[in-house]
């Protein structure tokens, strides 16, 4: 097996697979074609590669074939559950040693780390990553990626990576950071979208559409950002400050919100559950204090 | 009793009453005095007014005798617990008579559409409020206020409502309204913001302070608006589409959420209810939908 750049040399462009074809995976193949990239692609399930090989996709029969075609494998499928089953079968395996594996699929921490020591094992260069930005914004400078692991590892394949456009940021050598990072921020987008949905609910048994409340709720989002980099300073600090807006208030509004969606019939248990949160750090004495003392609540052990 | 016009005309200059000084309220009289409105203040604990009154407040003795003093009287407590008890007195309500209230306590659409009825009752011309901004905007372009009531009594008191700065929006003649679209904006503040708190200590678990996290999640705050935006509409036109993101994909997520959450020792409460949104939906055959088929599922009596 010859090194990425001896390969790269010997076929005169860099040389990438693609494992997964959801829609993700399919965008992320798009651009390495769309970037000149000679993009070797395999699905578990046939048929997804239609488009991709019209564009000048090559076409593995077998994972094994597919990772043996490039020096970089880059898997995206929907968590290391599904890697796994690819992966770990012994040819397979086999056939990434030496190789660089890349796995931009979802999964919590502890998943890429075990994934790191199962690479390590088997010879295998191992980068994990995330994608933080939806699929249509592959390939535009909107795209964000979170990658970690060995930094030397990292800057050997940027080139290729940078196919996938937007902006790819290395989070240090613990395999298992930039997951880390993604749960968290994952953790913000869906509890975030879900008060949305809810807020719609209610917004729409008050006789309010959507359409209606969508430009205020735009207004909520956009101090979001500027909120979420005050609080930042806060919590690091432990000053856990509520100068302004004490987590009484916040409990007070947070009850308003229940009692007017229960009136409605609309049940809000995620309310209740963030609401239980405020009440218990109240509980506790520390009432004056901002919302920012939950995450001392949360994370005491 | 002489009308708005009539008293501004006869005392040369505007007047507002503002009852309730907590940080709130004493950014409202700030900004009136600042437009040069005259402003009488008062609080139930009194000593709040020490700097109001520096800068040119007129400080009352009584709740009726602040109400007396200007043909419009502006309320900002922390609830309509807390309006209530200072304006269903009898000697207050009948000084209101004939005088407009606007209430910009936050409280719940059925407490203001109360209050509408007893306003009504005792001859008092009344708008209901609810402001979206901190403290610290009142008086700045970034204020932003949300009213609801008589359109005509709502254009009246305009020009000196202008005085705090912003936008004001008037929502309708339905009293209620203003305090239902705040109370679904607040729905999605505080789910926001308390699933940032949960982010922050679930990152520290993972060795990322806040300020390393800060930066990302304010990517993820960024990205909210136009997502806010695009949902509307596949919400009220009833579609749930679910094509490059079904809710199947957001359930998986929210659990490896909860289980990185939870392998730390960190209760994932409000993931927990998310999730079981999201799983009641698939559970209903709607896993191809989007998660804005939660909004149908909550909504439904």
């Amino acid at each position: 097996m010859s090194s990425y750049a001896e390969q790269s040399a010997a076929t005169g462009t860099p040389a990438v697979t693609l494992i997964g074809l959801g829609p993700m995976g399919r965008a992320l193949a798009a651009a390495f074609l769309a970037a000149g990239v000679r993009t070797t692609v395999w699905n578990r399930t046939p048929g997804r590669d239609t488009e991709l090989v019209e564009r000048g996709a090559i076409s593995a029969r077998t994972a094994e074939e597919a990772v043996a075609a490039s020096p970089l494998t880059v898997v995206c499928v929907v968590n290391y559950d599904a890697s796994d089953a690819v992966l770990r079968r012994d040819d397979v395996t086999a056939a990434l040693k030496g190789r660089t594996l890349v796995n931009l699929s979802a999964d919590t921490p502890e998943r890429a780390r075990d994934t790191g020591r199962w690479a390590a094992e088997h010879g295998i260069a191992y980068l994990d990553g995330a994608i933080m930005t939806p699929v249509l914004s592959i390939g535009t400078p909107e795209a964000v990626f979170l990658l970690s692991g060995p930094a030397d590892l990292y800057e050997r394949h940027r080139p290729v990576l940078d196919a996938l456009g937007g902006t790819r940021t290395h989070l240090g050598e613990d395999i298992g950071r930039a997951a880390a990072y993604d749960i968290a921020l994952l953790d913000i987008f869906w509890t975030a979208a879900t008060g949305y949905m809810h807020a719609l609910a209610l917004a729409k048994a008050e006789g309010i559409t959507a359409r209606e409340l969508a430009p205020f709720a735009q207004g909520i989002g956009a101090i979001l950002p500027s909120i979420f980099e005050e609080t930042a300073a806060d919590v690091d600090d432990g000053t856990f400050s509520g100068a302004d807006n004490p987590i009484t208030s916040a409990a007070s509004t947070m009850a308003h919100v229940i009692h007017a969606s229960e009136a409605h019939g609309i049940e809000a248990g995620v309310m209740r559950a963030a609401e239980g949160l405020a009440r218990r750090v109240i509980g506790e004495g520390h009432g004056a204090d901002g919302m920012t003392r939950m995450v001392e609540l949360l994370g005491r052990r």
